[in-house]
Protein backbone atom coordinates (compact mmCIF):
# COMPACT_ATOMS: atom_id res chain seq x y z
CA UNK A 1 0.00 0.00 0.00
CA UNK A 2 1.03 3.38 -1.02
CA UNK A 3 1.91 5.39 1.66
CA UNK A 4 4.16 8.84 2.17
CA UNK A 5 4.94 11.43 4.65
CA UNK A 6 2.21 13.69 4.63
CA UNK A 7 4.73 16.24 7.23
CA UNK A 8 7.65 17.11 6.38
CA UNK A 9 10.36 19.16 8.70
CA UNK A 10 13.76 19.87 8.93
CA UNK A 11 15.88 21.14 12.16
CA UNK A 12 18.30 23.90 12.51
CA UNK A 13 20.88 23.40 14.76
CA UNK A 14 20.13 24.74 18.18
CA UNK A 15 24.07 27.25 18.15
CA UNK A 16 21.60 29.26 15.34
CA UNK A 17 19.84 30.60 17.93
CA UNK A 18 22.72 31.57 20.27
CA UNK A 19 24.86 32.77 17.41
CA UNK A 20 22.15 35.16 16.05
CA UNK A 21 21.48 36.89 19.09
CA UNK A 22 25.42 38.05 19.23
CA UNK A 23 24.51 40.37 16.24
CA UNK A 24 23.99 43.60 16.19
CA UNK A 25 21.90 45.77 14.01
CA UNK A 26 24.33 48.02 11.69
CA UNK A 27 23.81 49.86 8.47
CA UNK A 28 27.63 48.56 7.51
CA UNK A 29 26.59 46.36 4.61
CA UNK A 30 30.65 44.56 5.22
CA UNK A 31 29.49 44.11 8.82
CA UNK A 32 26.42 41.86 8.01
CA UNK A 33 28.02 40.05 5.67
CA UNK A 34 31.19 39.19 7.95
CA UNK A 35 28.51 37.85 10.37
CA UNK A 36 26.62 35.77 7.46
CA UNK A 37 30.39 34.32 6.49
CA UNK A 38 31.10 33.89 10.80
CA UNK A 39 27.76 31.50 10.43
CA UNK A 40 29.10 29.46 7.53
CA UNK A 41 32.44 29.07 9.57
CA UNK A 42 30.44 27.75 12.85
CA UNK A 43 28.30 25.33 10.52
CA UNK A 44 31.70 23.64 9.27
CA UNK A 45 33.66 24.21 13.04
CA UNK A 46 29.90 22.23 14.66
CA UNK A 47 29.81 19.61 11.42
CA UNK A 48 26.67 20.75 10.97
CA UNK A 49 26.16 21.15 7.34
CA UNK A 50 28.17 22.72 3.85
CA UNK A 51 30.44 25.90 3.92
CA UNK A 52 27.46 28.51 3.23
CA UNK A 53 25.25 30.82 5.26
CA UNK A 54 22.74 33.22 4.14
CA UNK A 55 20.67 35.77 6.08
CA UNK A 56 17.55 38.00 5.84
CA UNK A 57 17.99 41.65 7.00
CA UNK A 58 15.89 44.98 6.93
CA UNK A 59 17.57 46.77 4.39
CA UNK A 60 17.65 50.31 5.88
CA UNK A 61 17.83 48.94 10.18
CA UNK A 62 20.24 45.82 9.21
CA UNK A 63 17.81 44.20 11.81
CA UNK A 64 18.20 40.25 11.31
CA UNK A 65 15.28 38.46 10.01
CA UNK A 66 16.51 35.09 9.46
CA UNK A 67 19.91 33.17 9.75
CA UNK A 68 19.94 30.08 7.11
CA UNK A 69 22.97 27.67 7.25
CA UNK A 70 23.36 24.99 4.93
CA UNK A 71 21.77 21.87 5.96
CA UNK A 72 21.80 19.06 2.92
CA UNK A 73 23.98 16.49 4.42
CA UNK A 74 22.43 17.05 7.98
CA UNK A 75 18.91 16.54 7.01
CA UNK A 76 19.15 14.50 4.10
CA UNK A 77 17.22 17.22 1.30
CA UNK A 78 19.01 18.52 -1.41
CA UNK A 79 16.98 21.57 -1.00
CA UNK A 80 18.16 23.21 1.71
CA UNK A 81 20.87 25.21 0.84
CA UNK A 82 21.80 28.37 3.11
CA UNK A 83 19.50 30.26 1.02
CA UNK A 84 16.56 28.17 0.42
CA UNK A 85 16.70 28.17 4.46
CA UNK A 86 17.11 31.58 5.21
CA UNK A 87 14.20 32.32 2.81
CA UNK A 88 12.04 30.10 4.46
CA UNK A 89 12.65 30.88 7.97
CA UNK A 90 11.56 34.61 7.28
CA UNK A 91 9.00 33.22 5.59
CA UNK A 92 7.78 31.18 8.12
CA UNK A 93 8.21 33.47 11.00
CA UNK A 94 6.28 36.59 9.35
CA UNK A 95 3.73 34.12 7.86
CA UNK A 96 4.07 35.34 4.77
CA UNK A 97 5.35 33.57 1.75
CA UNK A 98 5.59 37.08 0.33
CA UNK A 99 8.42 38.69 1.60
CA UNK A 100 8.00 41.73 -0.91
CA UNK A 101 4.37 42.44 1.07
CA UNK A 102 3.75 46.14 1.44
CA UNK A 103 3.18 45.85 5.27
CA UNK A 104 6.89 44.48 5.83
CA UNK A 105 10.25 47.03 5.79
CA UNK A 106 12.06 45.78 2.06
CA UNK A 107 14.16 42.94 2.97
CA UNK A 108 17.44 41.60 1.49
CA UNK A 109 19.22 38.01 1.30
CA UNK A 110 22.95 38.33 2.37
CA UNK A 111 24.37 35.02 1.11
CA UNK A 112 28.40 34.24 1.82
CA UNK A 113 28.20 32.87 -1.80
CA UNK A 114 26.77 33.53 -5.26
CA UNK A 115 23.51 31.50 -5.14
CA UNK A 116 23.49 28.49 -7.59
CA UNK A 117 20.88 28.06 -10.22
CA UNK A 118 18.39 26.71 -7.88
CA UNK A 119 18.43 29.66 -5.24
CA UNK A 120 18.97 32.22 -8.00
CA UNK A 121 15.78 31.08 -9.18
CA UNK A 122 14.24 30.85 -5.86
CA UNK A 123 14.98 34.44 -5.40
CA UNK A 124 11.90 36.30 -7.58
CA UNK A 125 9.63 33.97 -5.77
CA UNK A 126 10.44 35.00 -2.35
CA UNK A 127 9.83 38.62 -2.24
CA UNK A 128 13.74 40.18 -1.34
CA UNK A 129 14.37 44.13 -2.83
CA UNK A 130 18.23 42.81 -2.66
CA UNK A 131 20.69 39.94 -2.85
CA UNK A 132 24.24 40.95 -1.21
CA UNK A 133 27.00 38.16 -2.34
CA UNK A 134 30.67 37.76 -0.72
CA UNK A 135 32.43 34.57 -2.71
CA UNK A 136 32.09 33.80 -6.57
CA UNK A 137 30.36 30.84 -7.97
CA UNK A 138 33.92 29.77 -9.44
CA UNK A 139 35.01 29.92 -5.50
CA UNK A 140 33.16 26.82 -5.02
CA UNK A 141 33.60 25.56 -7.70
CA UNK A 142 37.27 25.54 -6.96
CA UNK A 143 36.53 23.55 -4.18
CA UNK A 144 34.26 20.72 -6.39
CA UNK A 145 30.64 22.27 -5.64
CA UNK A 146 28.82 23.17 -8.97
CA UNK A 147 26.83 25.79 -9.28
CA UNK A 148 24.48 23.94 -11.58
CA UNK A 149 23.17 25.53 -14.73
CA UNK A 150 22.94 29.01 -13.98
CA UNK A 151 22.30 31.55 -16.40
CA UNK A 152 25.95 33.74 -17.15
CA UNK A 153 23.74 36.76 -17.01
CA UNK A 154 22.21 35.84 -14.05
CA UNK A 155 22.96 39.37 -12.33
CA UNK A 156 20.52 40.79 -15.05
CA UNK A 157 17.82 37.80 -14.55
CA UNK A 158 17.55 39.32 -11.04
CA UNK A 159 18.16 43.05 -12.09
CA UNK A 160 15.34 42.74 -14.30
CA UNK A 161 12.72 41.77 -12.22
CA UNK A 162 13.47 44.92 -9.89
CA UNK A 163 15.77 42.83 -7.41
CA UNK A 164 19.32 45.33 -6.70
CA UNK A 165 22.24 42.59 -6.63
CA UNK A 166 25.29 43.83 -4.90
CA UNK A 167 28.06 41.14 -5.65
CA UNK A 168 31.75 41.48 -4.25
CA UNK A 169 31.47 42.11 -0.54
CA UNK A 170 33.71 40.57 2.13
CA UNK A 171 34.71 37.96 -0.85
CA UNK A 172 37.99 37.05 0.13
CA UNK A 173 37.04 36.30 4.13
CA UNK A 174 34.68 34.01 2.45
CA UNK A 175 37.22 32.59 -0.01
CA UNK A 176 38.66 31.42 3.49
CA UNK A 177 35.64 29.29 4.97
CA UNK A 178 35.22 27.21 1.58
CA UNK A 179 38.89 26.39 2.18
CA UNK A 180 38.65 25.69 5.46
CA UNK A 181 36.04 23.06 4.47
CA UNK A 182 38.20 21.77 2.21
CA UNK A 183 41.20 21.04 4.21
CA UNK A 184 38.84 19.66 6.83
CA UNK A 185 37.77 16.95 4.31
CA UNK A 186 34.13 18.44 4.31
CA UNK A 187 31.73 16.30 1.79
CA UNK A 188 30.82 17.20 -1.41
CA UNK A 189 27.59 16.49 -2.05
CA UNK A 190 26.90 15.79 -5.47
CA UNK A 191 30.18 16.25 -6.19
CA UNK A 192 29.55 13.66 -9.58
CA UNK A 193 28.11 16.26 -11.96
CA UNK A 194 31.84 17.77 -11.64
CA UNK B 1 16.06 39.69 21.37
CA UNK B 2 16.30 37.86 17.93
CA UNK B 3 14.08 34.36 17.53
CA UNK B 4 13.37 32.30 14.99
CA UNK B 5 12.20 29.12 14.41
CA UNK B 6 14.79 26.21 14.69
CA UNK B 7 12.01 23.80 13.57
CA UNK B 8 10.28 24.23 9.81
CA UNK B 9 7.42 22.01 8.80
CA UNK B 10 4.72 22.09 6.24
CA UNK B 11 2.14 19.89 5.67
CA UNK B 12 0.52 18.24 2.52
CA UNK B 13 -3.39 17.75 2.47
CA UNK B 14 -4.92 14.75 3.72
CA UNK B 15 -6.33 13.73 0.81
CA UNK B 16 -2.82 13.20 -1.02
CA UNK B 17 -2.59 9.89 0.55
CA UNK B 18 -5.81 8.42 -0.31
CA UNK B 19 -5.68 10.00 -3.89
CA UNK B 20 -2.28 8.00 -4.50
CA UNK B 21 -3.55 5.02 -3.50
CA UNK B 22 -5.61 4.84 -6.65
CA UNK B 23 -2.43 4.97 -8.38
CA UNK B 24 -1.82 1.67 -10.47
CA UNK B 25 1.93 1.04 -11.26
CA UNK B 26 1.99 1.69 -15.01
CA UNK B 27 4.82 1.08 -17.43
CA UNK B 28 2.82 3.78 -19.38
CA UNK B 29 4.03 7.39 -19.32
CA UNK B 30 0.96 8.99 -20.11
CA UNK B 31 -0.77 6.94 -17.51
CA UNK B 32 1.82 8.47 -15.09
CA UNK B 33 1.39 11.80 -16.60
CA UNK B 34 -2.73 11.74 -16.47
CA UNK B 35 -2.46 10.38 -12.72
CA UNK B 36 -0.02 13.76 -11.78
CA UNK B 37 -1.76 15.94 -13.70
CA UNK B 38 -5.25 14.50 -12.09
CA UNK B 39 -3.69 15.70 -8.53
CA UNK B 40 -2.82 18.82 -10.02
CA UNK B 41 -6.65 18.97 -10.92
CA UNK B 42 -7.48 17.79 -7.43
CA UNK B 43 -5.58 20.39 -5.41
CA UNK B 44 -7.41 23.15 -7.50
CA UNK B 45 -10.68 21.44 -6.92
CA UNK B 46 -9.94 20.91 -2.85
CA UNK B 47 -8.65 24.77 -2.50
CA UNK B 48 -4.96 23.21 -1.25
CA UNK B 49 -2.96 25.33 -4.02
CA UNK B 50 -1.94 25.87 -7.32
CA UNK B 51 -2.75 24.22 -10.30
CA UNK B 52 0.38 21.81 -10.23
CA UNK B 53 1.61 18.61 -9.39
CA UNK B 54 4.61 16.09 -9.85
CA UNK B 55 5.56 12.91 -8.27
CA UNK B 56 8.45 10.82 -8.45
CA UNK B 57 8.70 7.41 -10.19
CA UNK B 58 10.34 4.44 -10.46
CA UNK B 59 11.11 4.56 -13.87
CA UNK B 60 11.33 1.02 -15.24
CA UNK B 61 8.47 -0.17 -13.12
CA UNK B 62 6.23 2.84 -12.67
CA UNK B 63 6.07 2.75 -9.12
CA UNK B 64 4.90 5.67 -7.50
CA UNK B 65 7.42 7.01 -4.31
CA UNK B 66 5.69 10.22 -4.03
CA UNK B 67 3.35 12.89 -4.89
CA UNK B 68 3.91 16.83 -4.66
CA UNK B 69 1.33 19.59 -5.13
CA UNK B 70 1.82 23.05 -5.08
CA UNK B 71 1.91 24.02 -1.68
CA UNK B 72 2.80 28.22 -1.89
CA UNK B 73 -0.33 29.71 -0.48
CA UNK B 74 -1.35 27.52 1.69
CA UNK B 75 1.95 26.84 3.69
CA UNK B 76 2.88 30.57 2.68
CA UNK B 77 6.21 29.37 1.83
CA UNK B 78 7.51 30.62 -1.64
CA UNK B 79 9.79 27.62 -2.22
CA UNK B 80 7.18 25.11 -2.11
CA UNK B 81 6.44 24.39 -5.71
CA UNK B 82 4.86 20.80 -6.76
CA UNK B 83 8.57 19.56 -7.86
CA UNK B 84 10.18 20.99 -4.90
CA UNK B 85 7.73 18.99 -2.48
CA UNK B 86 7.97 15.52 -4.82
CA UNK B 87 11.44 15.55 -4.20
CA UNK B 88 11.46 16.50 -0.65
CA UNK B 89 8.83 14.32 0.14
CA UNK B 90 10.89 11.62 -1.39
CA UNK B 91 14.23 12.42 -0.48
CA UNK B 92 12.22 11.94 3.42
CA UNK B 93 11.13 9.12 2.78
CA UNK B 94 13.95 7.28 1.29
CA UNK B 95 16.14 9.15 3.97
CA UNK B 96 19.04 10.23 1.35
CA UNK B 97 19.30 13.80 0.14
CA UNK B 98 20.73 12.00 -3.34
CA UNK B 99 17.53 10.44 -5.29
CA UNK B 100 20.75 8.72 -7.55
CA UNK B 101 22.24 6.15 -4.98
CA UNK B 102 22.90 3.19 -5.91
CA UNK B 103 21.36 1.52 -4.11
CA UNK B 104 18.37 3.12 -5.65
CA UNK B 105 15.89 2.07 -8.76
CA UNK B 106 16.20 4.90 -11.34
CA UNK B 107 14.06 7.21 -10.48
CA UNK B 108 12.05 10.16 -12.26
CA UNK B 109 10.32 13.49 -11.89
CA UNK B 110 6.95 14.00 -13.61
CA UNK B 111 6.12 17.27 -13.72
CA UNK B 112 2.02 18.71 -14.69
CA UNK B 113 4.19 21.61 -16.15
CA UNK B 114 7.45 22.57 -16.85
CA UNK B 115 9.60 23.55 -14.31
CA UNK B 116 10.02 27.10 -13.40
CA UNK B 117 13.58 28.70 -12.88
CA UNK B 118 13.84 27.65 -9.19
CA UNK B 119 12.72 24.11 -9.61
CA UNK B 120 14.83 23.61 -13.06
CA UNK B 121 17.54 24.49 -10.91
CA UNK B 122 16.81 22.13 -7.81
CA UNK B 123 16.67 19.21 -10.31
CA UNK B 124 20.34 18.55 -10.63
CA UNK B 125 20.80 18.48 -6.61
CA UNK B 126 17.92 15.94 -6.63
CA UNK B 127 19.45 12.79 -8.18
CA UNK B 128 16.46 11.98 -10.64
CA UNK B 129 17.79 10.53 -13.77
CA UNK B 130 14.87 11.95 -15.94
CA UNK B 131 12.08 14.79 -16.12
CA UNK B 132 8.82 14.10 -18.21
CA UNK B 133 6.66 17.26 -18.51
CA UNK B 134 3.42 18.54 -19.70
CA UNK B 135 2.20 22.17 -20.42
CA UNK B 136 5.16 24.06 -21.32
CA UNK B 137 6.05 26.98 -19.52
CA UNK B 138 4.31 29.26 -21.80
CA UNK B 139 0.88 27.29 -20.71
CA UNK B 140 1.00 28.64 -17.25
CA UNK B 141 2.69 32.32 -18.58
CA UNK B 142 -0.56 32.52 -20.20
CA UNK B 143 -2.99 32.61 -17.52
CA UNK B 144 -0.76 34.49 -15.46
CA UNK B 145 2.14 32.80 -13.84
CA UNK B 146 5.68 33.60 -14.03
CA UNK B 147 8.42 30.71 -15.21
CA UNK B 148 10.94 33.34 -13.73
CA UNK B 149 14.58 33.80 -15.26
CA UNK B 150 15.03 30.07 -16.93
CA UNK B 151 17.43 29.62 -20.22
CA UNK B 152 16.22 29.10 -23.08
CA UNK B 153 17.92 25.94 -23.15
CA UNK B 154 16.62 24.97 -19.90
CA UNK B 155 16.61 20.88 -21.60
CA UNK B 156 20.29 21.21 -22.40
CA UNK B 157 21.15 22.42 -19.15
CA UNK B 158 19.52 19.16 -17.67
CA UNK B 159 20.53 16.87 -20.41
CA UNK B 160 24.28 17.92 -20.20
CA UNK B 161 24.14 16.65 -16.54
CA UNK B 162 22.90 12.64 -18.06
CA UNK B 163 19.46 14.25 -17.06
CA UNK B 164 16.78 12.88 -19.85
CA UNK B 165 13.78 14.89 -20.38
CA UNK B 166 11.07 14.07 -22.46
CA UNK B 167 8.31 17.28 -22.69
CA UNK B 168 5.31 17.34 -24.34
CA UNK B 169 3.51 14.41 -22.60
CA UNK B 170 -0.28 15.09 -22.19
CA UNK B 171 0.18 18.80 -22.68
CA UNK B 172 -3.60 19.71 -23.57
CA UNK B 173 -4.85 17.56 -20.31
CA UNK B 174 -2.31 19.82 -18.07
CA UNK B 175 -4.12 22.84 -20.10
CA UNK B 176 -7.06 21.86 -18.99
CA UNK B 177 -6.42 22.35 -15.59
CA UNK B 178 -4.51 25.68 -15.81
CA UNK B 179 -7.88 26.83 -17.51
CA UNK B 180 -10.01 25.64 -14.82
CA UNK B 181 -7.65 27.36 -11.61
CA UNK B 182 -7.64 30.68 -14.01
CA UNK B 183 -11.99 30.59 -14.51
CA UNK B 184 -12.44 29.51 -10.62
CA UNK B 185 -10.23 32.93 -9.98
CA UNK B 186 -7.26 31.18 -8.50
CA UNK B 187 -4.67 33.33 -7.17
CA UNK B 188 -1.78 34.22 -9.26
CA UNK B 189 0.95 34.42 -6.35
CA UNK B 190 4.04 36.47 -7.20
CA UNK B 191 2.20 37.58 -10.00
CA UNK B 192 3.56 41.29 -9.44
CA UNK B 193 6.50 40.23 -11.71
CA UNK B 194 3.78 39.89 -14.72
Amino acid sequence: MFSQPLSISFQLPVWVNNFSQSYQATTDLNQRMKFVISAARKNVEEETGGPFAAAIFEIETGKLVSLGINLVTTQQLSILHAEMVAITVAQAKLKTYDLAETSLPKLELVTSTEPCAMCFGAIPWSGVARVVTAAKGEDAQNIGFDEGPKPDNWIKGLTDRGIQVIDNIERETSQAVLKLYQESSGHIYNSREN
